[in-house]
Formats: C-alpha cells, sequence, structure tokens
C-alpha cells in the first residue's frame, strides 16, 4: 500500500468507468472483506451487497478488507438482486457451472474487454457473484446480458467468492489500461549499453584471452568468439554492467600477470 | 469439484509442463493452504516451501487447502531457495516493489506466454513468491531470471500470496489452454435460429399487428418494422425461443380476438 518513488504514472490513471461487483446472499463476512480487497488492489470500489446472510455492517467484512475501507464504506445493501443492478445497463452473471440457459458465455478477458468498451462511453456495468454454497439461480442468470466463467481446471472448479472477483477485476484493470504496470525496468535508471560500449568491452576481454593463450586451437578462435559474444548480447547488459564486466576483465589480467611473475616468467610487462 | 456432464474435454487437456510455484520462507500454514487451492484450480500441481515459519506439515494448510489434497501431499520443503529452484531452468520472482536491479520486469500475461512456450519445449520453470511482510531481498531476486509484478492499483497493492498465485496460475493456464473455458454456449442444445425461421416469425409478428391497426401512420409502417426487426435480430434468437415468441404473438391474437368479440365487435373471425 506504501507509495512507491518509481511508481509509473500511467499505472494510477483509469479513464474508464469501473464496474459495479455485487455478491448475491454472500453468507461469511470474510468473504465479503476478501472480495472488496481484491477489488481495491485493481482499482474496483461499486460494491453492492444482496441479502447478506449476517447482516450489514460486518466488522469480520471490515477485518478481511485489510484496509480496503473506501470500499467497506461505501458498501450498499439491497434485498433484491434486481434492486441491486438497477441502474446498470450490461451485466455479467458469473457462474462455474454450464447452465439450461440459451446465453453467450465469455471468459474473464472477453468480458472485461465489453466492459471497458461500454465503460469507455460512459456506461454502468456490473458483475453478480453467487453464494458460497451454490452459485445463482436460474432466475437470477436470467437477469443477466451474458454468463461469465473462468477458464479453471474442470476437475477443481471451486474457487471462492473473493478468488473469482480478483481475477474479475484483474483482467478489467489490465484491459482498462492497457497492460501498465505499476513499474518497469527503467531505461533511465539502467541505460542499456549502446553497442559501442559492448564491442569495446568485447575488444577488451578478446585481447586478454588472446594474451593467455586462450583460444587453442587459432582456428577455432573465431568460432569460440562468437560464442562468447552471443553470451553477452543475449544479457541485454547495461551500461553499468558492461563497466562492471570490463572492471572483472582488468582485474583478472592483473591476476593472471602476477600469477605468471610468481611463476618466474616476468616475459609480460603489462 | 463436481464433474458436469456439459464439460468441454478440451479444458480438461494441457499438454504444456506447468510451472513450479516456490513459496520462500511463508508464515502462516493458511496461505500455504489457499495458494495450494489457488494452484489446483488452473492445473498446477509443483508446490516447494522454502523454511516454512510454522514446519510442515501444517494442518492449517491442508484446511484452507480445501481439498487440493493432492497439491498439499505433494508439497516439497527446502532449506534454502537456490536448492528449490535447483532443477529449474526459467525463474521469475514476483515483486510488489520496484528495485534497484537491473532485471526485465513482466506482467503475470507476459510470464505466462514465456512460462507456456518454454514449458511446451519440457523445460521446467518456476514463480518465487516472497514473505507475507516484505516479499523477496535483492538476493533472492537475483537468483531469477526476471522479475514478475501484477497491474494492481498503485495505490492499494498489498496482494497476499495467494492472491498473487491465484493471478499468476490463471494466466498460465489461459494462455496454456489459449483460453478454453469449461464450457459455452452450446450451439447443439441451443441450435441457433436459421434466418428464415426469423423471417416467417417477423411475418406472423407484423401480420399480427396489422390485425390491430398498430402501424398508425401507415406512412411510418416501414421504420416501425426495422425497429421491431433489429430488435428480435440483435437478441440472436435460438430455434427454442422463436417457437416461444410464435407461441406469445399466437396467445396474443387469440386474446385480442376474444377481447373485440366480448366488446360486441364480431367483425373478425380469426
Amino acid at each position: 500500500m506504501a507509495r512507491n518513488a518509481n511508481i509509473n504514472d500511467d499505472a494510477r490513471i483509469v479513464a474508464v468507468k469501473p464496474p459495479a461487483v455485487i455478491l448475491c446472499e454472500p453468507q461469511l463476512g470474510e468473504n465479503i472483506g476478501t472480495a472488496a480487497r481484491a477489488m481495491a488492489n485493481f482499482g474496483l470500489a461499486d460494491l453492492r451487497i444482496v441479502n447478506p446472510r449476517d447482516g450489514w455492517p460486518s466488522e469480520k467484512a471490515r477485518a478481511a478488507a485489510s484496509r480496503a475501507d473506501h470500499v467497506i464504506d461505501a458498501v450498499q445493501v439491497f434485498d433484491s438482486l434486481e434492486a441491486a443492478v438497477a441502474d446498470l445497463t450490461f451485466v455479467y452473471a458469473t457462474t462455474a457451472r454450464s447452465r439450461e440457459v440459451p446465453k453467450p458465455v465469455r471468459g474473464p478477458d472477453e468480458a472485461a474487454a465489453k466492459a471497458v468498451a461500454l465503460g469507455a462511453g460512459g456506461q454502468a456495468t456490473g458483475y453478480i457473484f453467487g453464494r458460497e454454497r451454490w452459485g445463482l439461480n436460474n432466475d437470477e442468470v436470467a437477469l443477466a446480458d451474458e454468463i461469465l466463467t473462468l477458464p479453471v481446471d474442470p476437475d477443481f472448479a471451486s474457487l471462492n467468492i473473493a478468488q473469482a472477483v480478483l481475477v474479475c477485476a484483474y483482467e478489467w484493470r489490465k484491459t482498462a489500461t492497457d497492460g501498465v504496470l505499476p513499474f518497469r525496468l527503467s531505461a533511465e535508471e539502467h541505460p542499456p549499453a549502446a553497442k559501442d560500449d559492448l564491442f569495446r568491452f568485447f575488444d577488451h576481454f578478446e585481447a586478454a584471452l588472446d594474451e593467455v593463450t586462450f583460444f587453442r586451437p587459432a582456428e577455432r578462435r573465431p568460432h569460440m568468439i562468437r560464442t562468447l559474444r552471443n553470451i553477452f548480447q543475449k544479457a541485454q547488459l547495461t551500461e553499468q554492467e558492461v563497466r562492471a564486466l570490463r572492471g572483472v576483465v582488468a582485474a583478472l589480467e592483473r591476476r593472471e600477470t602476477r600469477t605468471r611473475r610468481d611463476r618466474g616468467g616476468g616475459e609480460n610487462g603489462d
């Protein structure tokens, strides 16, 4: 939650109207709270609850929300799912099971694409999540425009509510921000090495290896040089890393020189 | 978890070697368990734990795993992160904060693309997740090939371990299966109406409306007909739905007729 000096400001700005999350008759306050936290992680704030079994407000929900207080404080409670979605224009019903309902079935990525497109035009959208034990009934699914389901392993399909909310909220934010991450490898802080830097390192390195007759037999030299150069090309070195490597080579040159001197050589003064 | 007769069998088959999940010094058994459950949801099974604070095995972990016993039973415990990733060839370190480390930073979708590409070639990959309180230290991040972070709201960035595992596992499975969902709207069970069916419904509907002189003034008839036809085109009706609508029109025709007869009209026998 702490502010981070290196945060990419683009990751803060979301110009798209976020969807509402509607929990239909949730039983446990903990699940409401963890759903609220998952929403906050991905920038959603409009949480609506239909007939929470244990009432509202809920201290268990607030504790489980782990400081997503702005979501908990703004919760709206309704006594019917119809009322909870009344002001929305496009609504998904999430279900884990196939239904005898002739409605399109979408994954969270497809649903996010639609919700972002509608939200960019200012439309109010929503995702309905069902009860812990048995989800939504068919009358409730009939209130939604489309069905949303997750690409789970069919042999272990039981997600809890907060997990389903998390994946939907993640896809929504990823789509709404076009995949902006809070931070990336910064080319300012870690400027990549120009090829010229790299080539001068290669020259230095290979000269040091020539000095110790590393390339044997001599006709293998071109092949071995290509192998070594490829290693360092693949590493996508920064300027600082090239400097570090040149320091390494210089240090080894001196050591090698010292060692040979110790051996009583001395034919190489540098 | 129950088998569902309508499950798309493609959603069961994943030909790609799944990544390992490595939890570095987790404190709470609950978090290990919910991470195991999240893995099972998306078809991951190789869970490795480095120095779990409260020891192993953990009954709290098993309870929180909510029947992902196959993941819990196969857990491997290590006394160093190096040992935990020793057999892997490509490893992500997940972090929530920007690091002074010149490593590429990827989102879960980009990481999944790489992990699936490598896994399709039989390579063993892994995702490292840090401690609940403060994640991974820089020496631990240095053991990884690349950094992974989630596209969270920077102002509310604290995901718990299981949530981070869930999103990574979700993206991995979505990528590995090319987005196959456990079920879709079945064109076999709900055959879409052929246009010919729809046009016969239009004829029936519009004749019924002509009968009650709905189209007034007459010159507006073509426009009003287009409006009504567009409504039903957009609904992408199934064969069964067209039959239901024709039943509705027939029923309303009879009612209208009866009503007019009751009024003493009788000029229209049908």
